[in-house]
C-alpha cells in the first residue's frame, strides 16, 4: 500500500509509491562513456588567466599557497539589475517591481574539472565562507530582502557552464516559498513555543530512521516526506534562522559536512546532476526564534511531469528511509572506494 | 530593466528577465532528425488489438464509425491503491495517509502516432469527453476530494509511453498547491464581491496584450506573471468552479480551442515537449462563487534550477506579450502551414 505523508514545514503531501518502490541503486546513473573534463579550458571564462573574461569581480579567497580557491565575479547575464531602485507599481490589478538586484557567480576554484564531490574539505570551505562573506555584504542593502545562494550540477540540473560555479541572487521581494515557509515555522512556535525545525532534528536524531550522518555542528538526513530521490538536508544543529549567523568554526564543519555528503553521491550514483540551496530567514527576520536556516541538496534524478505541476504533489519512488541507509554506506572519496573495491 | 510581477492567484513573484530576453521563435525546438512514429506498434499496450495488455477498461468513447476514440484504464503502476480506506494516522509529529485513490490512463486513439495537435477536433472534444465522465464518476466517491487530470507529452514533459495519453489521479487529500489557490481566491471574493479569475478575464480582454484567442465558450491567453516561456491558460468564460460543471456544448467548443492551442505550439515551436493540467475546484468545492476552473498548458522549453528550486521565484526570459503574439499569428493545423510556405 503507497502512503501520503505530510511535510510539516510547508504542509504538502507526498506520494510515497511503495508499490513501485525502486531499490536506491537502480537510480545509480547510466551515463554514456564521456571525455572527462580537461582541468583547463582557454574559452572558459572562470579559468584562471581568462580573468578578464569575467567581469567584475567581488571578492578573491586564496589557499594557504597563495593561489585563489573562490572568485566572485557579477553574472554577465544577471536576471537583476544592480542599479536603480525597487520601485512598485499598482496599475489596475497589476503588482510589479523594477527588477533591481545582484545576481553573482561564485567560481568554485581554478580547476576546470574538480567539482565540488572531489575537492579537498577546506577548499568547500572556502566557498561556504565566500558565500558568508557576499551574503553578510549584500543583506546590508535595504533594497535587498531575500538572498538565495544555489548551485545547479550538470544539465538535468540547468547548469550551462562546465566550470565547477554557483551563483547568489539577491531580490527585493520575499518570495512566496519563502513566506510560506516561515509562516508555518511561525504557526508551530506560537502553539509549542519551540522551533520546528529544533523539533524534528532531535525526534530524527533520536528515531535514527533517516540520519545519514552526524557531525559536531551539523545534521544530515532525508526528510520524512521527501518529494524526489535523494533529496538531502544539512541542518546546523544549534539554532539560527539565518545563514548570517554562521560561525567560521561552524562553516569549517560545514565544509567536511558538505564534502562527504556531495562524495557519497558521487561515489554511490556516478556523479548525478543535483542542484543544492540554501534555505535561509529573509536578513530582516535574522534572529527570529521560529525558522532555522538549512541547505537542500535535490539530485535530478527523476523529472517533474504533469501529476506535480497541477496538483502540487510529488510522487517519489524511493523510501526516504532506503535512501538514508544507502548513503549512510556509501564512499565519500576515491580512497574510501579503491580499499572497498 | 528587468521586472518582478506577481501572480494574483498565487501571490508568487516571477522575474521577467528582459535583459537575457529571447524572440519567442528562438526557443524553437530543434530536434535531431527523428524517424517518424509508425501509426502501430505490436508490443504496445495501447494500440488497438493489444487491449489485453493494457488492464481493467472504465470506458470506451467511440467515434460515428464505430471504431473507438478513447479508452480509459487503469494504470498498470497505480501511484495510488484503488482499494482500502484513506486512513489518518498521527503519530508524535508524523503525519500520513493510506494512500488510497485512482490512478488511470486516457488513451487518445488508435493511431500510435498522431499527437493531439494533429487530431481532429471533434476526436479532441471525445478525449475531453473522457475526462470530464470519468471525473464525474470518481468525484462521487467520498474516499476522494482532489481529482488531477494531466498528460505529459514527450521526455522533458515526463512521458514514458509513446503513445498518446493522459492520466487521471484521485487523491483522498486536497494538495496544498489548489488549497492555496483557492483561499487567494476567496480573500479577492471575501473583499470584492467577485471570482479573481472572471475579473482576470474580463481586463484581459479589454487589454488585449495577452490574449491568444477567444472563442464561443473559452479565451486563452499568456498570464501577465508567466513563470516559464509560453505557459497558456485557457477558461471557460463562463463562472464555473468546478471542471464537472462544463457541458456538452462547451466540450465541443473546448476541443476545438484546445486543439488550435496545441496545433499553434506544434507548428510554431516544432512539437514541444509539454505538460497540460485542468486545475479544477476540489469536488467538495464545486459551486463556490470564487473559483474558476482552467487548463494550463507548459510547454517544456526551459529547465528548473536551484533558484527557483530554493526561492520559489521563476526567471522567465520570454515577455507573456511576446509569446501572445508570436501564437496568436501561428499556424495551428498542415493546410495553413502549407498555404503559408
Amino acid at each position: 500500500m503507497p502512503e501520503l505523508r505530510q511535510n510539516r514545514f510547508t504542509k504538502e503531501w507526498v506520494i510515497i509509491a511503495t508499490e513501485r518502490a525502486k531499490r536506491p541503486e537502480e537510480l545509480k546513473v547510466n551515463r554514456p562513456e564521456v571525455k572527462p573534463l580537461p582541468s583547463y579550458s582557454p574559452t572558459c571564462p572562470f579559468c584562471p588567466g581568462n580573468e578578464q573574461l569575467a567581469p567584475t569581480e567581488f571578492l578573491r579567497i586564496n589557499g594557504p599557497d597563495g593561489k585563489w580557491r573562490a572568485r566572485v565575479v557579477a553574472n554577465k547575464f544577471a536576471a537583476l539589475s544592480r542599479e536603480g531602485e525597487p520601485t512598485r507599481k499598482v496599475e489596475k490589478s497589476k503588482r510589479t517591481i523594477n527588477g533591481v538586484g545582484m545576481h553573482e557567480v561564485i567560481i568554485e576554484g581554478p580547476n576546470h574539472a574538480l567539482t565540488t564531490a572531489l575537492l579537498p574539505d577546506d577548499h568547500v570551505t572556502s566557498i561556504l565562507t565566500a558565500y558568508k562573506l557576499r551574503y553578510d555584504e549584500i543583506s546590508r542593502d535595504p533594497r535587498i530582502t531575500q538572498v538565495t545562494i544555489f548551485k545547479n550540477h550538470g544539465t538535468a540540473a540547468g547548469a550551462s557552464l562546465e566550470h565547477p560555479h554557483s551563483q547568489l541572487i539577491a531580490a527585493p521581494v520575499i518570495s512566496h516559498q519563502v513566506r510560506d515557509r516561515m509562516f508555518e515555522a511561525l504557526r508551530h512556535y506560537d502553539e509549542f513555543g519551540e522551533c520546528i525545525f529544533c523539533q524534528m532534528i532531535a525526534e530524527e536524531i533520536d528515531e535514527n530512521a533517516r540520519v545519514v550522518m552526524v557531525t559536531d555542528h551539523f545534521v544530515v538526513l532525508e526528510p520524512f516526506a521527501s518529494p524526489t530521490p535523494f533529496t538531502t538536508h544539512i541542518y546546523p544543529r544549534r539554532h539560527m534562522a539565518s545563514f548570517g549567523d554562521v560561525s567560521m568554526e561552524e562553516l569549517a564543519d560545514l565544509g567536511h559536512t558538505l564534502r562527504t555528503l556531495l562524495g557519497k553521491l558521487y561515489f554511490g550514483l556516478d556523479d548525478p546532476d543535483f542542484n543544492y540551496t540554501v534555505r535561509t530567514a529573509p536578513s530582516e527576520n535574522a534572529g527570529v526564534k521560529y525558522y532555522h536556516w538549512h541547505i537542500s541538496v535535490i539530485p535530478r534524478l527523476t523529472r517533474v511531469a504533469g501529476f506535480e505541476l497541477g496538483s502540487g504533489m510529488f510522487i517519489n519512488t524511493v523510501l526516504p528511509e532506503a535512501a538514508a541507509e544507502f548513503l549512510r554506506n556509501a564512499n565519500a572519496d576515491k580512497a574510501s572506494v579503491e580499499k572497498a573495491g
